[in-house]
């Protein structure tokens, strides 16, 4: 097992530890606050919550608030446990 | 600006995190040394390694030792500024 082995590949993108890093310390956050938060584009947002959403680690709601659509995240507790895993092994391998 | 704005894209692979933290701590490491610490294949190092060369982050060397070509690498002093930078802008953005 290579020293990186720990890391985990699923967070390798600024986008995503961007999110995970807002979701570890916010509740349900939508679309439009995290696209503002994060400044990429609606596509760019959406691929990578998609993606985090397949592995079980962001929780996607979409709903309607009066006629229009909003789109949510919230970060689930194996996406916690996977993103402070990877953390605390980012941590080891730069200490080292 | 965004919450990710400050970290490096350079260094988003999991492989270019490991060769940089690697030579943070060691000065000259070779091709077949690095290979075994991260458990990469050839070209996958070599790909990352011309990435870095390019960014003036890490310098190589190519040498003779008797009949066998042996390649070196090390971080170079703007090297070492933007990976300080981007574990310090890491760092920041996890506190938040």
């Amino acid at each position: 097992m290579g020293i990186i082995s720990g890391l985990n590949k699923e967070f390798e993108s600024r986008v995503r530890l961007g999110m995970m890093s807002v979701l570890m310390v916010n509740d349900w956050m939508d679309f439009t606050e995290m696209k503002n938060l994060l400044q990429v584009t609606d596509g760019n947002l959406s691929s990578h919550a998609t993606a985090l959403e397949k592995n079980g680690y962001i929780e996607v709601k979409k709903e309607f608030v009066g006629k229009r659509p909003r789109t949510s995240y919230k970060i689930t507790d194996s996406g916690k446990k996977a993103f402070q895993e990877h953390l605390a092994f980012l941590e080891k391998m730069m200490r080292q």
